[in-house]
Parts: structure tokens; sequence; C-alpha cells
């Protein structure tokens, strides 16, 4: 670790001391010291500072990253955005230790990827109390909007997504081999949701057909095969064209295997899961009076057999990251009768998402805190180009930190969630370990679970290609 | 984690306050309270106390327990006994935060085990500085001697030793069997050292006859197979028999393959890795002047390739424990001119193990504090008969604790060291991480490094059968 | 082996002395006796008979069953049918010891799968020389046809084809999934032609655009990632749904591996592999002067390492069957200007495809002879309901009979051939052993290599459902 | 295969035509020619003969070469030799198509090898009805015995055993090493029996000491596991010496994988399999009346499982030959009232040991024809150095055939044996096929089962070095 230079420390703003700094590939008790919104000493600082904060018995971490959020997401057959805009949505990941994140823009019919882009920028601009990026949704016209990446990726956004399934979202094969080939050619990184949309067409189809709507259908309609199935084919096709992927939210066992196995062949294919998938397990679907709607997500919520396997994955480092891919909405809208593909999917999630890995990972023994930075923000900020701007606490960084109180121990409950949605998956969850402080560029913007920050101080951050040495 | 009951905190001795508590299954911050030498609470603790310690941004683990030391250890081709008794051995382990050594007994040429065992009681009950068992050798008469395994059970000698190979000390396989079957029979756990003797002197002989007697043709003559073979040898053996065996310094790839594969068909069988294999490569053999002497071990000291798998079995669980092997040697004794058979093996290292695999282990994110305590201490614990006594920090245990500082920073010196070896392994190593203060049975036996006892406090541990619970 | 009954034999029409009768299951000298077609006795037999024929040093086999060929198939992109009808095709294949065929009749843009079925028929009524069924290609409409699929196993037509690629016959997944459910529903077997249509297309445009349009291209735009990743789908899918399948000219180690991995979570997955992949290597597409048109087949021939591959799972049984997917044609069609896809694809083979494989496989001690009549007959009898009226050489069934001289060695040329092609694809290969009779029902119909038949005597065989238990 | 020249036909002895010759790597019809006792002519043979044989329908295969008898072999605990000496079984093995046996001399106490050869030597020379080599046995005085290695592979006598158990030969891990090692400068294979003698030992003691000692408890005490960890042991001293090893009468799946693993890293590995582990199985030790006795093997008859295993490896060619192990006792010696420790061990195996491979094997599908002749042929005569004289029919080597009948179905009696054992192990079985023909030299030593020999024929074979090229 660096010695800080006398010079440099003469008039420091903040001084974070005695606690247990945790990067990817080290920790140890160290101060830090911050001067302009950039980390500028990371050792023993005898320097004065205008404030000092005292981080005995904490984890001093990198600000996560969640790389997987939608606000104002608009979803057509609910006929409105999801709950969240980028105000209330930043302020949730603030308040549960993350300090960036990077949003959904989509490509509506017929429009450019550009267009898409501006929109999201626009409500960002005015509205996000935290740092931000935007990844771009490919959803038509693929052999016309690949023209468009040089231009994206010169403007600092580095990463595309697509859609094996979804109606509405689905791209054709034929559009997924146009959009990895191009994206290699111009530094992006494409980010998969792979689910074989064929096989679930089938399914659901079929439900249908028997009368079987309800919500306990939904995991047989999307089956753990779906998901393997279109992972190991785009895996395949990635590692034919030698063009790196992102499968996000990874849910399976099976589709944890088909990764490591193309892996073996090309090594730039990368893995992300989600929180629901290591906290939650599908009994939830047959719970009463459609309470199961409530925890709708694409993929759904799985076995604890899969779980068990996600968890090992992100221990041993198969699974590269983790993301909420957050999407609230109000339990009016999850509990309207609404056959079980209308009900809106996903979560809130960003307020919980990073304590809860702490909770259940890090103090019971199954994630090392250095697993913990690596798959929470220093991977992230690796994959997404932000590296080292972020995802690290070194000298020249953005003084992004999380300081984690281990012996913060509460309970969950909607309404201590900064969320617009008014329910939580997670209530009742008694949760060991919150951030105590949350700092963004050097600003105190959360406490003790409690955003304090201000619409419109969050950065667009452009992004450079993908440096693709995760941890 | 439990609640303290009020009335029995009514007059603490000790409080250590604010430290995060690591167990082998959880970790969080909570306060520690001791009284008359055993843990009474763990929480937050607001009763008074004649003493509170703080421990913010230190870690709060159970004493280490080293399973495997040799003091007063006579060697008849060296003819003397090799540079510890019980009380510098002993002062050296509490320095680095081990609280509970088990030593090994010898049984000589025709003597009964009881004789072995009583001679290192005599020695050891006014000698040790902290609590102590007895492990005894069986050289010899394997036939007459498991008579005897019932009657040393029941007194707390719940452990027995057989080597492969090590001229002197090697068992034929017959006796092997027999102790097996009658330790298994008995509740005794059987230590192994396994290397194969026949290939080991058929390969010396070789040497020897080349007159390649330089300690550079150490490794050669007892080569990884060596390990390997007897390893898998007699690990098939315990599974025929059913009888639980525990291989002690393990320190190859090829070994604890074997081991993973014989276990497949039967769990009982343990694993001990040693700092050696760890920390230093077989490259110290080659170095100028014989000073390769000063780094025999049996087994020698190998590869990196060796090195990884052992991190690897070490995090993933394949390895169970992690003990010394400590026999420290004056270097007049390592540098005579002996062939490479007649340098006396082992080096000191109780005071620097504990820290070291915390600087190199937990510092660098190769292995969570759960698993440094499960493999430091819960797991010997277990395996030899003391938790929850020893092993865990729990109410109604004994209040051994190390209170480990992860900013004390110092570079390795012989001349900080409780031995008497008059040289290092380690010297000029920079390790993070030192116990600050290091309690037996509440009692503070070592701070900073330093052993601040009394020969004759520690106490003999009679033990109970192995309770195989391993995490 | 029965004893034949002395009251049936008392007028035999044929005995066939004194050859080494072999089954897939047993081989060993036997003598076969006919009558009215049937066998109605193996074993010693000394009754007198109409004509008895000495096969000492012959294999005394069951005729091959080849199921997979394209008699009289029009392909649009060439404007015409390719060589060979229902009479010179089953010439060439009586000639080569093959008594029964399944031909392929395609469903055309519209119309019913039962149209397709009957335009067949009538031709094949008046022209086939030996015993003959038919699958039907399910080309479009899939949810309309597969209403068709109970009355056509009603009716003996208990298989069906889908093209996971190829332009023209491709079905979408869609498709191919509700074929998997209706035929499994009805006892049909679903035949697939597996490459992934979308990485062939993407690719074919991609060497388009550069203007690399000649043969050698070929291999590279079908590579063997494109039959890998397509087999391992729909084997999914078939897993998933519960639902036989079965693999047509597979040609790739990598697609034979998928295979292996999913039929050990679903055994009812049915591989065929096919005489090109066997005795020709990818090379031949660098012919000079477009002589690589010649070999144009989907897939195309591939690397010696797929060929070993090929070979190895005929020997150990993970590949069914063996069929040559006969589609002949002249070399003015071949050699005409026409970039890589649009070259006609398929080679005459049925006269010289089993000899090839007796001279390749059994006389090398590569493919027992019990396996190769397996993989010839018996095989293809229970997988498309044959069995055991053909496919084994047994007290009841089919006297379809081929006597294979081991010591008939041939070079083969064109001019020996029976097909309309006009050239050979294996032109000068010393082929060791040729069947020196073929009977079909008791009738001679081909002689050291000639046919000596008459159209229209052939039969239709109406199938019943697959027996699955393939050896 | 070869076209043979005119000039050197002009007289042959003999021609053997219209059969079905088979060797390790290929089969064909081919007539062969005889003249002077060595093949002069393979092909189509159209030269006077004095008499010439019609072979058709019939296999001709190279004579079978058994390396595993023991002739005229003393049991101390018996007090005799067992039943045949060189006369009586070389007649036995004769008339089951074998043309060559390697017997065992054994090293008595304190003598040379050398005097151990020469014993048998002279009984050979004038009782032997065919061509014998000898292996040596060593059985003590390792260190001093391996001198003689030079001299004894220089006189043709390129093989020596060494026993891992069974009490008088059992030689110590020092010995088989120093054996291994020596044995590889000398160009000598060495045969091992791997079985663990200390845990054989070890069960027999316990049996033994409950008064459990009947045969039923022979497999008890002679596990699976004692073969599997002697087999890898040796495997892996042989692979850390680089020294080629063969293990006899492997028996045991779990053995043949211990050689599958260390042979990935050490190719000069072989295997042997016996016909008792191939046909019978364990439960023959339950018999009444003490029938099991007379089953008693070393290592004994083993699981249906085994079996299968290798089968299996006799197929894919992990197992490299096929021997009996010859040991004829007469049931009285058999049923005595010994313990199963004390149970003459053997069985009469040579006359029916070919046929039933046959039968059992190539008849019905299990074995290839080519892979029959590697095992019993091929094999044996590359790697005990007498290839291309023995184990292939090709011009220049010497005419040892076996013309084997597929038709002659038999059924076993003790009374067709010439062993002077007075039972039959395989008393009943039907076996399919029987050589017709043996010819040893170009001279008929065997007719339809029966010798026609006369002693003092064979000739002693000097060995070469093992040449390893095994199929």
């Amino acid at each position: 670790m660096s010695a800080p230079e006398q010079s440099e420390l003469q008039s420091l703003d903040l001084i974070i001391r005695n606690g247990i700094v945790v990067n990817a590939e080290s920790m140890g008790q160290q101060d830090v010291g911050i001067k302009d919104g950039v980390i500028v000493a990371v050792g023993q600082i005898d320097t004065p500072a205008a404030e000092i904060v005292d981080a005995s018995g904490c984890f001093v971490a990198p600000g996560a990253i969640d790389v997987h959020t939608h606000f104002h997401h608009w979803v057509s057959y609910v006929g409105s955005h999801n709950a969240d805009d980028y105000d209330t949505g930043t302020q949730a990941a603030a308040s549960g230790g993350i300090t960036t994140v990077i949003n959904y823009a989509f490509q509506e019919e017929g429009e450019s990827l550009r267009t898409a882009v501006d929109r999201d920028l626009e409500l960002a601009g005015t509205q996000a109390n935290i740092d931000y990026g935007l990844h771009v949704v490919v959803t038509n016209q693929a052999d016309t909007v690949v023209k468009e990446f040089p231009a994206l990726a010169a403007d600092g956004f580095t990463s595309v997504k697509v859609f094996g399934a979804v109606t509405g979202f689905q791209l054709p094969d034929a559009g997924i081999l146009r959009v990895l080939e191009e994206a290699a050619a111009s530094g992006i990184l494409v980010n998969v949701h792979a689910e074989d949309g064929a096989l679930i067409e089938h399914l659901t189809q079929s439900f249908r057909d028997r009368g079987q709507t309800g919500v306990e259908y939904l995991p047989r309609a999307r089956p753990a095969q779906a998901e393997a199935i279109a992972t190991r084919k785009i895996a395949e096709y990635a590692a034919f064209l030698k063009a790196p992927v992102y499968f996000v939210h990874l849910s399976t066992a099976a589709a944890l295997d088909a990764v490591r196995e193309v892996r073996a062949r090309f090594d730039k294919i990368f893995v992300e899961t989600r929180p629901v998938y290591l906290f939650l397990e599908e009994s939830v679907y047959e719970l009463p009076e459609s309470e199961g709607n409530k925890f709708v997500c694409l993929p759904p919520i799985r076995s604890t057999e899969d779980s068990e396997a996600l968890w090992e994955g992100l221990r041993l480092g198969d699974i590269d990251t983790y993301a909420t891919d957050h999407a609230p909405w109000r339990s009016e809208q999850k509990l309207a009768e609404a056959p079980f593909w209308k009900i809106p999917a996903g979560v809130s999630n960003l307020q919980t998402s990073v304590p809860m890995l702490f909770s259940e990972g890090v103090r019971t023994g199954r994630l090392h805190p250095c697993r913990f930075v690596a798959v929470t923000s220093a991977n992230p900020a690796k994959l997404f180009g932000m590296y080292p701007k972020k995802g690290v606490i070194a000298v020249g960084s953005d003084a992004d930190i999380a300081v984690i109180d281990p012996g913060d121990v509460r309970v969950l409950t909607a309404d201590q969630m900064h969320s617009k949605a008014d329910y939580d998956p997670y209530e009742g969850y008694e949760c060991h370990g919150w951030p105590r402080y949350v700092y963004s560029r050097g600003e105190l913007v959360a406490e003790r679970g409690r955003a304090i920050s201000r619409p419109g101080r969050g950065q667009l951050i452009r992004r450079g290609p993908s440096s693709f040495d995760t941890v």
C-alpha cells in the first residue's frame, strides 16, 4: 500500500481512520485520506484534516456499483412506468452502500439507439443522486443500429443488451449474432438476458390452453432448462465469434455449468447474479392470495440447489458480478388479476442488496470480504470500463466509499425503504451489517440507511472499454 | 448470538469491546465478557467489569490450537534434544496467538505407551505456559501396545501417531493396520506421517551410492510420489476398515488428490498442513553454503504448484487443520557436515504460524476469516476432542482468545523469537497482522508478540473422542 | 439358436449353407433355410431344398436398411430433380447389400403431409426394386400439420423430419417444439437435421459480402460448432419434453459429445452417421478446378479428428445407425459456376455404403461384425418400427439377406455403379469384401455387385412405433 | 497383404484355403501357404502343395500364446507338485489352440535364478509338445539376484516375476523396487502379482481368530481393495522409476481403474486377465460341501461387476493379454479339510481358455475377432519378445496356426481334458467354436480338441526384449 507523500496531504478534507480497508485483492487496517472528492492517501495518516471519521470496527469498502437497474421503465402490458425514477432509485442505492449505477435505456420500435440514450440522459441529469452510466437495449433492427456502435462507444456508452426471450424485447438469433460481432469490433460489451424464447412461448401456450394461468405456473413455464439452453447457445456463439459476452442475472446451476464448459475454450464470458436467487426460493410462488405475484421476476426465483450453486460460483469466481435488476412495482400493480405472463416483472432491491450480501455472505463465512468487494465493486468497474476511477480504494480513485458497520443489526421493513415500491420482498429479514457512512466523491450521501443527498448531484460516467481482468 | 443474562454478569473480570468476533461459522461485531476464566457473555455488554479492553479494528478469534509440536524431542542421530522445552515452546506459541498445543510423546524401544506419556507429563507439568494435550507415537510392538488403547483413551489421550516412513519410527503396514483397527474401536484418532518408506530408502541408497549426499538431493530422495503413494494406501486401509485417520503435514497436490478420491467413499479422513509448505518453496535447498540444511523438513518443502493446491485445499475445506510440526534446532546442529539423511529435521515455527496465515491468507483474500478460525482452532478442537471447551468464542467456553490487530505490521527476525532456535526460516518476512492480546482462560499470556506468562500455569487437557464434524 | 422343426422344412426353397451368420448380438456358423420369402430355419439343416447355396467363408448378414435416401428429390435452386429415381436408386442399394430403404417425402409449401406421402408412394409403387418406407419432412405450418400425425402413424408412416437449418426447409424453433411434442404423443419418431441456421446464415453472408464464394469456404460457413449448438439445443428440447429424437447424419465430435451429455439425462436420443464423414475428409474442398463441388454435402465433410470420433461412436454404441443420405447428382450440375451455397448438396452412395463399412470397419478390427449388423440393419429396423420383420436373421423374419464375401476385392469406379450420377466420390478405393448374393424376401436381387431385379417388386413397409431398444 | 512370389512356392507343404485370416489389425479371406514350418504365402495361392486343407467357414488365427502357466509347480503347504507336467500341460494347451506357453520357474530359498531356470529347462526339454519360454520368479535375495539379469536377458529369459502377496513368495517393497529398476536397465519385463500382503494377512488373521476358516471367507480375506491398493502402489513405483511393469491376472474394476489413472502418466504399464474372472463369479465359494474349494484362486473369483469391467477392458484395449494361470489340482487335494488359506490355489484351464473366449466374446459381439487375436496372441508375443516370429499370420512367421470352427458346439466335461486334474471348473458349459486344426511350426499338433503330438518336440524360445507396441 502506498505511503502518502507529505506535500499533497497538507490540507485534507476528510480522513476515515482505523477501519479495515477491503479491496478485491487485499484487506488490512488503514486510514483513508480524501481531498477534493478523490482518495489522496491510504496508510497511517498523521496529517490534519477538516474532518476525521472513526471507522474502528468497520469495513471500509469501495462503494458498490450496481450495473443492472431499471428506473422509469415503461412496460406496455402494464401501461405504466415502474415505481422509481432516477431520484428515488438512486436514493435507495446510496442508502444501501451503492455509489454508482448503470441503468438500462430501451430502444423503442424504429428509433435509433442514440435517441434511447438521450431520453434517459435527460431524466438522469436532473434526478440522479449518485454517479451513473447507461447501457442501451437493442430491441429491433439490429442490422441498422449496429452502425451506431462506434459512435456510442466513443461517447462513453460501451455496453448494450439483447434479450433472448421476453416478448417485445426478444431479438432473433440472427440479430444477436450481428450485435455480438459488431460490438466486439467496437469495444462494446454485450449483456444478454439468456432464456430460450421458443421453449418459454411453447410452454406458456400449453399452460394457457389448459387454463393454468396462476403465478404458480410461472416457474414451470420458464424452467431452468430454458435458461441453460439459451446460455449455452449464446456462449457458443460468443466463443465462435470470439466476441465477449456478459450474462445478466444468471439464476441456475445448469446455466452456470454451461458457462464453465464453454469458458474453458473462450475466457471472455462473464456472469452476473442477483439477490433474489440467493436469498429467496421458488416456493414463494405458492403463497396464498396471489402473494406470489409480488415475487415475479424473469427468470423466476429458483430452487435451493440453484441458490447453493450460485453461492459457490460467487465464492470460487465463476460468477463475476452481483447486481439487482432493481425493478420496483406497487402492490396493486402486482396483485392485479393478470395471468402469470402479464404480471409486471421485478422487485425493489437497491437498498437491501449490498447489506444482505454482507450479512448472508461475509458474516457467515461463505464469502471472503475481498470477494464481496470483487463482485459488488471491482469487477463491475473493470467489466464496464470505470476502473480504477471506481471499484477500488486507492490513491487517485474517486472517493466512493462505504463504511460498513458489521454490528448494525436491523430487521427489514418496507417503510425503511426509499423506493416508491410499497412492499419489500425481504420484509422481516434480520440483517447483520449496514453501511454507516456512504461517500460519493468524498461527499456524504447516506448515513445509517438514510440518503442525505440531493437530486442532480450525480454525474454521468462516460465509460471506456472493458478491461476483462476480473478477479 | 446469545443475550447474556443479567445475574451472571454482575461482576465481570474482563470485557473485550467492539472487536469483530470471528468463529468458524460466523463473524460480526460483538463484545465478549469473561469471568473466572470462562466466556460468560457475547453480544452488546453493558455490565461493569474490572477491566475493559478496546478491540476496535481488531479481529477477536478463539485462541489457535496447534496439534503438532515437538518439545524436548530426542533425536538419536543428532545425539541431543531439539532446542525448545515445554517452557520456551509454549512461550513462543502464546506470543503468536496459540493457546493450546498437543505435543508428541514418543514410545521408546520396548516401553509401554503409558511410560512415554508419563515422561512428557512430568516435563509439561512444571514448564507449560498454556494448556496442552499429548499424542503418543507408536513406534514398535503394535500388537502389544494396542491393548493399552482403551485405558489411554479413558484417561484423556485420544490420539496416537504412526509413521509410514522415517528410520527408527516407521511401523510396518501390518502394525499400521492393527493400530487403525484397534484405535477405531477405542475412540482414538490415528495420526499418520504418510511417506512411502521403501521408495525413500531405495532412492536415498541410490544417491548415497553415487556420493550425492548434499541437501539438494533431499527433495529428490523424498519425492511427492512417496507421499502420494503412502497417503493413498493408508487412506484405502482406513476406508476399508472404516477407521478414522488424520494425515499430518500433508505437503503435495498429489496426496491431496488421493485423499479427495478416497474420501468420496469414506468421509472420516482428515488432513493437516503446515506453514513451510505454504510460505516457502523447494529452491531453498539450492542455497549456497549448506544454508539449505536449515530448511530440512520431512516431508521436504515442495513446489509452488503444490503450495497453490494446499491454499486451495484450505479455502475449499479439503484441508481441515493447520499446525506447525514445530521442531526447532540451533544452526550449528543444522549446518554440521551430515549427509542429507542425517540433518536434523524441522524448523521453529510456533510464534509465526498464526500471524503469517493471517497475513498471507486473510489479508490477501485467499482465506475467509471464518475459514482461518476453522483451520487454526475450531477443527483442531473438534477432531481432538476439546470442543466446545476450546475452539470457539461462545458462552461457557474457556476464555482462550486472540485479539488480532490487522494493522500491526512487522518484519520478522530471529531475535524476536522466544524459541531457543537461533535462526528463523522466515527471516525478513513483512507480516501484516499480529495478536495484540492473547488470553488463556482469561489470563493475559502475551501482548504484542511477547509472552508474559509463567511456566507451569498451563493445564493438561484430558480429551474426549473426536467429534468429526469439521467445517 | 432354434432347431428347425421337421414338418415345416419338408420343401425348402433355398438353403444358404455353411456361412457365418451374424446378427447384432451373436455370430456363428449356421445354415439358413428359406421358404416363401421367409426364414424358416436357422441351424444345421439336413432337409432337401430346391436350391442350396454354399456360403463357406462368407458372412451371412441381415440385409442392410438405409433409412436416409433421397430419390427424385426436387431442388429449387438447381431447378431439377436429383439423378436417381426409385428404380435406379434401389438397384444401387440392392447391389450393395441393402434390402430396405426409407426415402424422404418433402412437404411443399401449403400442402398436407399426406399429399407429400402420396406423391412419393405413386412413384415408388412402380419403380422400387426392394422394400421401402417413407418419412415425411415437415417444412411449414407445423401447428396445422401436427394434427395429421395420428392418421399418418396409423397408416404406417411413423417418422417425420424437421430441419434446424437449410433455406427452404428450416422450421423455426417453435415449430420444432410443436412437432417434437405431438410426434411423441402419436408414436412418431422425429428425425432432425441439426445445424444452427442463424449462425450459418450469418457466416455465409459474411463470406458473401467479402466475395468469398468458392467451395473452399463451405466448411467455414457451416462449422462444427453450428452442428454442436443445434444438436445440443434440440437434444435439450427433447429431454425436457421427454420426446424421442433421432439426429440424422451427425458429423462431428462436438455434436456427439453434446448427445452423450444430454443422453445421460434422457435416453431416447438416437444418432445416425453417414459414409462421407467416415471415409473422406475436409481437404476435398481444396481440390483444384472446382472438383471440391462434387463433395458438397450438408453438413460438409469434416476433419480426421471428427472422423475418428465417429468411428469410436459406432464401436461403443454412441452412434446407433449408419445411412447414406444418398443424393446423387451429375457432374455438370455440381460443377456449374454456383457460389458454395447454391451447389446441389449430396453424393451418390447407396451402392458402396455397406461394402466400404465392412472393408474399413470389420476387416481392420475397428468394428465387430455384430456391431456392423447393429448399425446397418438391426438398429434401423428397431428405431423405425420394422423389427423383427426386418433387421435380423431369425425364424419368421423376412428373408432379406446379404451373403458377404470378405475375399471379394475390387477397385471402385463410377462405371460399376447403378446410380445415374456420372461420378463416384470414392473412385479408386480398394474395397475388401462385397455381397456375393443379396436376397429380398428370398428372391435374389443382386449378385456380385450387379442388381438383377425388376422395378415394382419392392413393397411398401407400413411401420409400427419405434421399439427404442437399440444395441 | 503380400502377394507370394512364384519361386518360393514351387513346392508347398501345406495350404490352408478359404478361411478368414484374422490378425490383430486386419481380417479377410486368404489362403495361407506353409513350407518347412514357416508361413511363406498369404493371399490367393494357386501353387501345388503336398496337402490342402479347406478352412471354409473357419477363422484362421495365429496360435494362441499363454504366458502364464504353472507346470510341475511345487507347493510346500500341500506337500506335492500340482497335477500337470510339461507333457500333459502342453497337450492340453495344444488341444485348445495354444501353440506357445511361458511357464514360471520359481527361485527356491537361497538359490540363483539360473538354477531355477535350469531345473525347468531340463523338464521341458523332454516333455513339451509345443514351443515354450520361461519366466523366473524372484522370491528372495533381490539385491543379489538382480546381478543375474543381464546374463538371463542375453540368454533369452527376458521376464521375471515378483509377488506383492502370497506367503513364501512375497517380496518386500524394497525388493520390488530393486527388481523394477534393474530389470528396466536389462530389458527385462517385470510381472507382478499385485495384492497387498499386509492387508490380506491382517484380515486372514482376523477370520482365523474368530474360527472362520471355511472357503466362503476367502473372498473377504482377499478383497478387491487388496488388489487395487497393491496395483496402484506398484504402478506408481513403475511410473516413478520409468520401469515397465506387467500385472498378471488382474481381477477387479478397482485395480483396472488404478492402472488407467497411472497409465495416463506412464504408458508402459500392461495388464493381463484370466478366464476365471470372465466366466465365473464369486458365489462359487458358497457352494455346499466344500465344492467351493475347487475354485480357490489367488486373487479369488470376483463379482459380476468386476467381470463386466474386465470385458470392457479387453474390448477397449485397457487389458493387453489373456492368459490362464493354469494350475491344476486333483479334487482330493482341493477338498482336504484345510482352512481357506491352505487350499491349493488355481484351476486347470489351458484346454478351454481360448475356445471359451471365442464363444463368450467373439460369438456374442463383445470382442472383435481382431481383438481376440490381439489379446490371445499378438500382444503376448510383442510384450514377451517373440514378435513377429509368433503372434501373427504373416510371411516369415512360424506356422503356428489355429483353424477355429465357429460351428463346433460342445458341452465341456472333465473327461475331455488332457490335464491330469480330475475335475473341470467349467463342467457343463456349452462352448460354441473350437479349433479344428492346430499347427505348431507347420506340424498338426491337435485336431478337434485332441492333441496328436509327441513330448519333446517343443522348442525353447529364447526371447528378445519387449516391443511394448501392443494394440
